[in-house]
């Protein structure tokens, strides 16, 4: 039987939080586990040179990130882990897919759009200002990334359902004008049960909005993080609205049922915003404190985090070189012999 | 003491001709011999991409220019002699060229502004049609070939001189970004003196004309196209200008000075069309029959020429690989350890 391919791409420009591990790394990690499921796992640090022209943020997500997923249980005998950097073959792709990629499809995607509709907002003149090849081209080598590993499925937020439609358009082209079934049609899958945590002033917690929680910062960081959660002004005793703050939705996402049913009553009651403080971090504590450890001893091991990496790159590469010799030889860049 | 290294690729759409060899070829395997230069002559096969999509063609192209350079004496001992599709350092650092390239660079392009014209004057209202990705990123990709290997003189035609500029650009955005010298600056070098041949009809030699004398064609095909040169009615008997003859101009290209002065007074003496036709295509083929026979070997042994330029791909990446781990490392995609 054939496995479902699940290739999930990981952006290297901010250090993880806990709206990252709710939303995104804890269900990733758990859907690896399904034996039907080959998972690919990559740190999309080629993409991160878009956004980000700082070598040492860069450097040090990188780390952070590929530290994270591995403490929060990550099995990488099962799942492919790698860096997208350490596969040589999807840059090679990516020409190849530009070389049958429109220009007319690029123009449309959202990210340019909305880069060139903040230059005309802005009243720019030059509607590109500040606008690269590698923000204009990044569908392409998005493509380059799922049609690399011929991926069935590509979980993503809304906003990336274009490039994996681009991605198809693609895929289509290049099986239609070299006559042969190269590449797979990867399927966009949006996950509408996908947790969003409230960061610490009530919005959706977002390195955007400056508002998050480290999810392995020390303890120490994490009771002043707790503290600075915004409440109202209501003293202990009144009775308090559950559904309407982020202490009480973040510790959902972490407490059993029970717990929850238990916290609420305890909201009903009249807890006061010290107390309910101090049972979140102490919750949220007692939670991250083995993988906080983990992560600690991984981060100071460098050499053993970049050992799984290159082995997890070797793993896709043998299935990127293969393929890649095939492309190859259906454009007409075989060897001679 | 450092060597000058120039950078010349080899666009391998076509089948080489004779004015492929005198305009290009041969100066450029003589320019190869001089001592104080390192000569890097690469197959832009990854170009070759953007303008044709019939594998075979691209293929054999490859199989024909790889052969035709080596028959001609190519010293593949002195000049790094490789494939661009050889050396996967080449499409990373175009990505990492992506990061720090502006897209309204890329609008400025002769190249992708030509086409735009051509749908314009057509009255296509998608400016963009038929224009691909490949197409407009394409001096991106120029770039990563001629600042990978720190190039310092780049011969290029005329057309080709605002992509050695738009080099510069990319070259001098980087150092600045990473505030570091990684990148030699590269100057195009325009030989002013380059010997255009004139072709069967009279007109510039050119594929794009239709009217080429194939280098290495058989030597039935040698006199067949000879015997198709475009002369006038004159008659045997009557004095001919040799300065506005093709015929002359060919013969020019390959003979010495004493020979084109005879041949100079045989016109004056009035010779006959088909005498000189014979004339040039014994002397073409007398110089052209050692390296044909070179050449014919050379297409029967794939495997030598694979083994030739494989070799060439191995010192190409020598310089490759070290100058492309010092870049990641700049923009913070440096191993962990």
């Amino acid at each position: 039987m054939t496995k479902t391919r699940v290739l999930t791409g990981i952006t290297t420009t901010g250090t993880p939080h806990l709206g990252n591990y709710v939303g995104a790394i804890k269900p990733a990690i758990e859907a690896s586990q399904d034996p039907t499921v080959q998972s690919f796992y990559f740190l999309a640090d080629f993409h991160a040179l878009i956004k980000c022209q700082d070598p040492k943020r860069v450097q040090e997500s990188r780390r952070e990130i590929a530290a994270t997923w591995l403490a929060l249980g990550l099995d990488t005998d099962n799942a492919i882990f790698y860096r997208q950097s350490d596969v040589p073959e999807i840059p090679e792709l990516m020409w190849l897919l530009n070389c049958v990629c429109a220009k007319g499809l690029m123009n449309r995607a959202h990210a340019y759009k909305g880069a060139v509709a903040e230059n005309e907002e802005a009243g720019i003149e030059d509607a590109d200002r500040g606008i690269s090849m590698g923000l204009f081209s990044y569908p392409v080598l998005m493509a380059a990334d799922i049609l690399m590993f011929n991926a069935h499925k590509v979980p993503v937020g809304r906003d990336q359902i274009q490039h994996i439609e681009m991605a198809r358009d693609m895929a289509g082209r290049f099986n239609h004008l070299f006559k042969g079934n190269y590449f797979t049609m990867p399927e966009a899958v949006t996950d509408e049960k996908s947790q969003l945590l409230l960061g610490l002033d009530g919005r959706k917690m977002s390195k955007s909005y400056n508002n998050t929680i480290p999810l392995f910062g020390t303890e120490k960081q994490l009771l002043k993080s707790v503290r600075k959660i915004k409440t109202n002004s209501l003293e202990p005793g009144e009775p308090k609205d559950p559904d309407t703050c982020s202490l009480f939705q973040i510790y959902s996402a972490f407490a059993t049922e029970a717990e929850v049913a238990a916290m609420r009553e305890q909201y009903a009651a009249g807890i006061g915003w010290g107390d309910a403080k101090n049972q979140l971090f102490e919750y949220l504590n007692d939670h991250l404190k083995a993988p906080r450890e983990h992560y600690v001893e991984l981060m100071e091991d460098p050499a053993h985090v970049e050992a799984i990496l290159k082995r997890g790159a070797e793993r896709a590469r043998d299935e990127a070189a293969p393929m890649m010799a095939r492309l190859r030889s259906a454009v007409g860049l075989g060897n001679f012999i």
